[in-house]
């Protein structure tokens, strides 16, 4: 649904450019993406795809594009809330609205940032009992990935 | 949406999985998974990798996942409404939620119920007219399907 | 999704047509809706809310929403299906996308066509089961017009 | 589903904030919300009520929510695309996803940008036909609005 | 959601379908099927696909899928909007829906019928914005496809 | 989609419902339900309509749904996520599933948590970026609780 923006001018929203610029914290990962691909085969087909079809994307330069990837990344970090504990709920939201690409993507992150198995486990129950039956496929696919990642 | 739960104690719950017990009549199918997967490849391949994913998830042995699993078995017994009626309700409630795993698996068990191929094309046709244009590409699957299983 | 119409010619569509109008069944309602709306003030303030928006819709005479609803009206006609089980499948499709106003809708029809309290909940149960726990606001509602019906 | 954001410094995101800026083109409406307002009775209980709560919104000031809200403002902007197609779209997408508040938005955005009657049935016909009968409720109260609007 | 017919008799009926017929343009595509196959790996095997999974659908005769098929031809004919116009509605109503047969089959309709890669990509962003992040798995898809037809 | 249940016989099942016994435990909330509808009107109006409508399902006792509902309230329970993330977590999946009933219930279970403004409104901020724009209207509604609520 479109929006009027909220009131800015030029200045303004500079300011909440360096705002945003300041206030940025990368989450600490334990591990890299690369280490990730390392020890799961399935995470090392997923990035591999995912960074492959991105080509074209940042190939293509499309600006409104690159800003909603800005603010998607954005979303993700430390803020009142522990940037793991927002994968974890990006991943609740990525199963109850099935969304495989997505579910492995924030299971990923989540593993990253040194959630266990367990708390990925009732993200995922949560998402089950929100979103039904229709997600148990999802669910199989996603215990997959989680077994190759903690077993 | 979580919600409180109905008055229980240990008790009430306790009698109430006893009549869950006694109810549960589990529906006479006319044909086993076996049989279906040597009638259809399609059937086979599906029903070959629901097994090999679902075993990590038993191993997982997650109580919550358990328990949903077993509700949502519970919900096509026999009971007011015929199995075979709740098995294609199963099936257009997955068409018009475009789930191709949840479609193969209620058309099987449609299948396994004595359901008749013009039976499920009218569960289909009424997720095609509900769910819009978008439940084509799960129909030309779903028809693909039932072309082997009753062609 | 778009697409390429099978194979038609006028020929073809008019002999269709005809063959539409000679199988079309109207089923044999138990009550009217009349009697529907006498027996439940909610359905009929759905009803009367319906037919005062149709109006609208009517008067605009856009010949693609004329043959969306004829199609839709069709959809549920005696069939290889009994009408009564193919507007509880339209119940349990609207209740898992969620949608009020279809729920009503496909609760009086069921009703209407002879479907017990006790057929419609187990509908709703696959609904339930199927769609997950965003599914019980919903519920709340239609049971509340359960009540009304056969209270 | 979180992304990596593109590659971007602080240099290189000024820039594009410039070039936004700069790239920007508000469309030309023909009617102000006022006047669309004084037109529709619907319109304007839609508008006050949205003024009303966007107010809460406003005063939180959460930098995401704002940012969202921007991005989602250049969305519609003249650009390839005419601006009065790109609501047609917003239209369409809104009413298969079954949003009444967006569908009202997006009605009124196209009906200030010279949007006749017939173009927007049409963008509903879109999403009639992939969204499918669910969207009929949604329709009615579109197609009320439409006759405050143009009638 | 079910819906009565509108007020039609035979007469009535058959009128609408000769003002079907006459009304009816088909729009004047750039390029063919075959010449858009050539062209694109990714669309010659999703046009494949979708040809050899059509040809059980259209084996089976259902007179609804049939006439589904025809009314969902006929919503995106040359009307108050140009069908290039109503092709990026169902392309961006598609991605919105997240369904990637859908968002090939329009994308590929809009470049038959001159729609440039930006008209695409603004289309798209409709989508994303509207749909949000679980859309961009779809867009690097569709992305994929744009630069195989205008690479 | 239905599934064939784990491997359970009526011992290993009444073991199970023993264990979800012993490990369940009910988070320590901070306020009552009374609290809540005493300090803001909207959730009051929300309680008590939630109230009155679980009335006619309590009386309905419908086996299947009460064994949902007992299934919902545990997946909320203190666990290898604190209680206080878990709803957090619902609130997301149901802003991006936008179910206005469904968010209104885990803003006020995170309230009653302890959770703080700053903590829902992240939340609601990965629900608007996973779900899009869509979101908006859900989220003014959203913020007008938060304000009573924390005001």
């Amino acid at each position: 649904m479109a929006t009027e923006p909220m009131p800015t001018d030029p200045t303004t929203e500079s300011t909440a450019a360096a705002a945003t610029t300041k206030n940025r914290k990368e989450p600490a990962y334990l591990f890299s993406e690369k280490q990730v691909a390392e020890k799961s085969e399935l995470a090392r087909r997923f990035l591999d795809n995912r960074t492959r079809l991105n080509e074209n994307v940042h190939k293509a330069d499309n600006l409104l594009v690159k800003r909603f990837y800005l603010l998607d990344h954005n979303t993700y970090l430390e803020g009142a809330l522990p940037a793991k504990y927002k994968e974890l709920m990006g991943l609740a939201a990525s199963a109850c609205l099935r969304c495989d690409d997505c579910i492995y993507y924030h299971a990923i992150q989540s593993y990253r940032l040194g959630g266990t198995r367990a708390e990925q486990e009732e993200a995922i129950n949560v998402a089950l009992v929100v979103g039904g039956s229709i997600v148990i496929p999802h669910i199989r696919r996603a215990y997959e990935l989680l077994t190759e990642l903690y077993g």
